[in-house]
């Protein structure tokens, strides 16, 4: 239900692929891409430039209209869906895709908010660079979804999540003007920092339009290994002997269980053990060895030797070649679609203090399995980020998966986010709120921080026209 | 002219030592260590715990009684003098001066606000770590203000400022509640980063009560060279040679001329020049070679000999051992203080991106002396980091310092100013804005961020007791 929003202004600014609304070419933009959230909007403004982004923007404020600022929609919390009531026009940034430069030499690349993920790795690796940052949606992310999460992936162990990756920040603010912040500084103390205010701001204070991004040194040469191990607390104890060993290049760590591998053995073609004998925990490692390759394999090899003697690990192995590489990146690949194979669970995305997560593996898997009895804890991913995907899946034999998760879902959840509180964590670690999590944190969020969060929204968007309905949850909605 | 303030609320939260209103004892306090800010205050608050400083904050909210938090006191820009007026109280965070604790693992370590630098050093080194940044007032600045100014130093170039260090913060907000941040999340997407907006915020936003912050490995190893170059644009260039080819190792790379090379000779006894023949530009790089010493020894020969051969480095020494290395780093330490002795002169704490740096120290410098005749310019500094110390002396001859500061401060100081934001800068790199810079910040922030600023300071103290006429230009100012 669509709500009658006077269009004229917006096409006095935008050309005529400026202003979409023709219902075959919203549709699809009116649902998340996991198809959870439904919202209606009269047309979709698809600006061309920032200057046309600040006047859409400003009309937008003028006539107190919503705006909800898409990319590639594929946020995992409906961050991009608009209102149910249509009160609000999609923004959407996919025709500001230029890539505006690269430097190579200050390893940085200017991109506006429309760029794919994948066209920048491209552009970075025909400049001798690469962006260190990749997720599953890269295909359809755009830098402009990925800075307003502030979007992580299996490289932040290294680099960082996108926060450490801009040097720089574009953005039209919600009364319309622009903040020029692209000019990659590396000492500024001029006051508040709005860049980070932006960053993983979900949209909520003014929409990203370009930002400057740091590139790495393309990867020359690389390290691949399977190591089994009893506990994640034996996992953690090797990462640190390997960053202490060989210094800040290891790129990946991910962890799976026994269970985990058994699971994608079964059901993808192809794929066989990397170890002999089965082991509790697994962890796939990767390194860069670009540096210094023959130096760094054998530092690598000392320490897993020194780690099998000592008994913390059970049992490694080094990919030969890229193929056997590949196939061990394509278990690790495999093991979110091979689960869900298994019947319908609730997927969590949380992390803790890195210290601390090996015990929240073990404790609240068990925790949760005692509380809910018959469903299946499990757990895998980034353990070097105090982030992992924490699974609570229905018990054996459970046929209506909506049903399960209609009596079980909030409970479970609440009872993962109590445990994520404790243990000093974060209920959204990679995803964000937007709509999904947003009573959640508001439950769970300190008054004081709470208190913050509202302050700094009003003050920003006073009339709550950016992106309504995510992130926070406002006093006058309690 | 200290104002009456009841301070028995204060005394009804605080032990005998945490109200100080003896004058002695007060007095060092209400002017900044270089002499140019002068305040008042009736009484210095000096809380022993956190919960301390939030009954502190609050008690000062519900007054209306403006507070003005200090560390060290050894702001470059008067951000820690309190107003004339009296209507302030001191807040002083050294007597919380306890690293809660050092995690070596995890490479993190929980400082209260009033530790020391040089104490968190010497702890970190105690377990085999360090912490990687530095600074003059390293005896007496403290973590608070450091967090509070975002410090940077000579380790920029590497380890980043102090908001790349800060993995947690803690705080006590304007009205009183306690931020709890301190759990070292490396992934957290809950919303607005309340961390970021504290650093660097001067104390305006909140009192910082402690932090979590990185540590790096120690260095066991490092190699130390001096280079000449014929323009700052050849000592970029090396740099990004020396990135190319030896990886992010590169510890320390300071540019200075030749003039101010000679200069250091004469004014300070047994040094020499580390190379036979002059050069217009001198570089001093520092290279952590403690990964793998011999490789990066030989990789670094091997980049210098590159780029003398090729014409664009002129000469270059590597020390010997570690007094020659000293050596070096005793040039680079007496440029101020050398300088000094030629007469008054203007100094500015400005950046530029890096690219740009070379350019704007060479053009930027003959127009100054083209528009202020007989002023001589001069820069030295972190090149690496876009950031020099820009010098502008006064005639020679000038025996009146005061005078001609008075006549020439104001518009030398926009003159640069100016250039800067011209060229993309921050008229603040390290020093913050406090109260030198505030009419400068607001003649020169677009109206967009001035405005984003201004709602974010009323938005979260809009009392206006944090840390008052420091940072932000008020419109209530204007």
């Amino acid at each position: 239900m669509s709500q009658t929003i006077d269009l004229s202004p917006f096409r006095a600014v935008l050309d005529e692929r400026g202003v979409v609304t023709d219902r075959d070419d919203i549709t699809p933009w009116l649902t998340d891409w996991r198809g959870r959230y439904h919202g209606d909007a009269a047309a979709i403004l698809a600006p061309a430039t920032t200057e046309q982004v600040a006047a859409v923007v400003g009309i937008a404020a003028q006539h107190g209209i919503p705006l909800v600022p898409q990319g590639g929609n594929t946020s995992m919390v409906g961050g991009a869906t608009p209102p149910a009531d249509g009160r609000a026009l999609i923004l959407s940034l996919r025709r500001m895709n230029r890539i505006r430069s690269i430097d190579a030499d200050a390893n940085l690349a200017l991109c506006e908010a429309g760029v794919i993920l994948a066209n920048l790795h491209d552009a970075a690796q025909a400049a001798n660079r690469r962006f260190p940052l990749s997720l599953g949606a890269k295909g359809s992310a755009t830098i402009g979804g990925l800075v307003s999460t502030n979007a992580g992936g299996t490289q932040v162990l290294r680099h960082g999540t996108m926060r450490g990756l801009v040097a720089g920040l574009e953005a039209v603010l919600p009364d319309g003007s622009i903040y020029d912040g692209l000019a990659a500084l590396k000492k500024d103390n001029r006051g508040y920092d709005i860049r980070h205010l932006l960053i993983g701001a979900e949209g909520t204070l003014g929409v990203v339009t370009a930002a400057t991004l740091r590139l790495a040194p393309a990867m020359t040469s690389t390290l691949t290994a399977w190591v089994g191990v009893a506990r994640p607390h034996e996992a953690l104890h090797l990462l640190h002997r390997l960053e202490a060993q060989l210094g800040p290049v290891v790129e990946g760590f991910e962890i799976l269980t026994e269970a985990g591998l058994k699971n994608v053995l079964a059901h993808i073609p192809d794929l066989r053990s990397p170890l002999n004998a089965p082991a509790p925990w697994h962890v796939l490692v990767e390194i860069d060895s670009s540096g210094d390759p023959d130096g760094t394999a054998s530092a690598l090899e000392n320490t897993l030797a020194v780690e099998v003697a000592n008994g913390s690990v059970l049992d490694a192995t080094l990919a030969q070649n890229e193929a056997q590489a590949q196939a061990f990146w394509r278990i690790r690949e495999s093991l979110s679609a091979s689960e869900k194979a298994l019947g319908p669970a609730l997927q969590f995305d949380v992390s803790v203090p890195v210290a601390r997560m090996p015990d929240f593996i073990i404790d609240t898997g068990r925790q949760v399995e005692a509380t809910f009895p018959g469903v299946h804890a499990s757990a895998y991913g980034h353990l070097g980020d105090g982030n992992v995907h924490f699974h609570v899946r229905a018990p054996d034999g459970t046929t209506d998966g909506s049903a399960w998760t209609s009596e079980f879902g909030k409970p479970i959840s609440q009872f993962i986010h109590d445990a994520v509180v404790a243990a000093g964590g974060s209920i959204s670690a990679e995803h964000g709120i937007g709509q999904m999590k947003r009573a959640e944190l508001g439950r769970l969020s300190s008054p004081a921080r709470l208190a913050a969060l509202r302050a700094i929204k009003s003050a920003l968007d006073p009339l709550g026209i950016m992106n309504p309905e995510k992130l926070i949850p406002l006093a006058s909605e309690a």
